[in-house]
């Protein structure tokens, strides 16, 4: 099969580390050297060599990705000229692909997410693209063991028959405390996590029937790739397509969409305090970031539960925390409870509306 | 009248601002652009010229001091080879002084307090001159205005019937928050601030009856003081004298001992609680610490009763905090509960067992 992973999104709320020019993805977050990116690359490597492997990704990121992935080939790496959102993106991928090898199977990952049990991941995505063999749009829904409100879920239908598979009733969006937990006491809804495994051919065929005017943009980019007209054709097509998601703009009305349950320890790592939860704890609950084995750069005294992030190389000393997330970097410090983790984009909405591009 | 200035202690409880080698003396730390000892000889300018004005510090300080006070003559920074706690330091400025002017009356105040009504102050001190005349050795007491526990009290007697003044019944420890109440309720107490008055020959006669060997040591020490040999006899004697501090080795146990209640704002900056508590506050009861005045350097969302203290010219960024400290330095930054404010030298002794001079 063929892998596409969609590198976008600055992850604001994981701000001061993730920044608009150094984004979460290349950062190496979970407790080994490599960097998120590099880990969603060496999950899938076992089903996908390099040269089956893309990455779509704005021009920003191109140099940094293709550094941290040297063994990708250079085109590999497709560069959108301007961000439009996934379905642009995937669909892009889609169709220079399929222009190469019609026959083509692929699945969509995001470059930032955490996954636990990598071996549990592919026996699923395997799955998945035997179910996607008859042409139906394939999404590995996540079971879920939280009533989260942070995700968007999907409502599992009939078994298919075919392996652990099963029809998709609806999409959902992300709900409130008291639906999520309806959610998850039925036992019929699996978070969306946005993995896609497709013939590219059905994908495209959704992408005509759905969105007729960014399928005929990526015709037109596709039928120019790999030629000289490349890259006049992208700067020309790209910024009249339509900015549209792959959830809304082709999952939710597609004709065939079915879904492979899966359960191997999943997180996208969406704030702090998400990344405190999911990495090894320490002494009295605390996580601290990076290496810092020798605890060089930090010094806890009666502090629990908090996060400490100290890549700014200074020292972090605190007393009496619990349930704080300190972020430190060479430019700025971060400082909040785990509880309002969440709300980590105000303050970089705050630095934009100020003006302070060094910050973001 | 003679001013003495002891510079010492390097102020741990305000770690990371303050250092072993840059103390809180030499901080501006009170909202102008002055260091606090900057402060202190303006304030006493008034009642003494530069040429009566001493300091007595270590030899590490002995540099940025000079440079600081500019109009300081070299020969009225009296620099202690070794530190030798507050009776030898005060001592030596004494016999100094005494040597040049054996009528002289002085006043002694530390390096690194806060005074909020200089006017005030200065009109007890004179007060205190005043009444020193007959030989008293006088201390300027503070008016408490909460049940301190970190203060040293002194118990109010008779009025002496010279200007505002009392005889001193009894020095007190640090008493408990009971006891403080107590104090506070009676009336008759104040904060021993260490601040004191006297005639040099009434000093040096108390401490020759009182602390015979360090009297002796101080006296062969000022006499060779101005010729050759001051440097050899200073490095001589000096390690030999006993270490012990002028409220218990002299003031609780001398014949004439007299206060002067003062009322003028006075606060001894302990600690980052305390600071925050003294200084003007700004939205949301915050108090930013430095010129900050264009927010430069920090951001603070639905933060509350939290001292921000941006010194490390990186940004720094709260949200969801209420009574937090956050001190941000070149090489360390300090997280903790403003009530946790006083531990914070726990931080700098776990600094000191694992040898991170570094950070000292």
């Amino acid at each position: 099969m063929y892998v596409v992973i969609p590198a976008g999104g600055s992850g604001t709320r994981l701000w001061p580390l993730s920044r608009a020019a150094h984004p979460k993805f290349l950062h190496a977050l979970t407790g080994d050297a490599r960097s998120l990116i590099q880990t969603t690359v060496d999950r899938l490597a076992p089903l996908a060599p390099p040269e089956r492997t893309f990455v779509v990704t704005g021009g920003a990121h191109a140099a940094a990705i293709a550094r941290q992935l040297p063994r990708l080939p250079d085109t590999n790496i497709l560069v959108e000229p301007a961000p439009r959102d996934s379905a642009p993106a995937i669909g892009l991928a889609a169709a220079v692909i399929h222009r190469r090898d019609p026959e083509a199977i692929m699945g969509s990952f995001h470059a930032d997410h955490l996954v636990r049990d990598d071996e549990a991941f592919r026996v699923a995505v395997r799955t998945a693209a035997e179910v996607a063999r008859d042409g139906s749009l394939v999404t590995v829904g996540i079971v879920p063991t939280a009533p989260e409100t942070g995700y968007g879920y999907i409502r599992q239908g009939e078994p298919l028959g075919v392996a652990n598979a099963y029809r998709v009733e609806e999409f959902k969006e992300k709900p409130s405390r008291e639906v999520a937990a309806e959610y998850l006491a039925s036992g019929r809804y699996l978070w969306n996590a946005g993995m896609f495994v497709w013939r590219t051919a059905a994908l495209l065929e959704e992408l005509a029937c759905q969105l007729p005017e960014l399928h005929a943009g990526l015709r037109r980019i596709a039928a120019d790739w790999d030629t000289p007209r490349q890259e006049e054709t992208l700067a020309q097509i790209w910024p009249a397509l339509p900015k549209v998601t792959i959830d809304h703009g082709i999952m939710e009305g597609a004709r065939r969409v079915a879904t492979v349950p899966g359960h191997f320890g999943w997180n996208d790592i969406g704030d702090w305090d998400t990344l405190a939860s999911v990495l090894p704890a320490g002494d009295d609950g605390n996580v601290v970031l990076g290496d810092d084995a020798g605890e060089r750069w930090h010094l806890a005294i009666d502090t629990r539960n908090t996060l400490i992030a100290p890549a700014g190389r200074r020292l972090v000393a605190t007393l009496g925390l619990e349930d704080i997330v300190v972020v430190d970097t060479e430019d700025a410090v971060l400082v909040c409870p785990r509880s309002r983790a969440q709300e980590v984009r105000r303050l970089v909405d705050a630095l934009k509306e100020q003006g302070r591009a060094a910050h973001l």
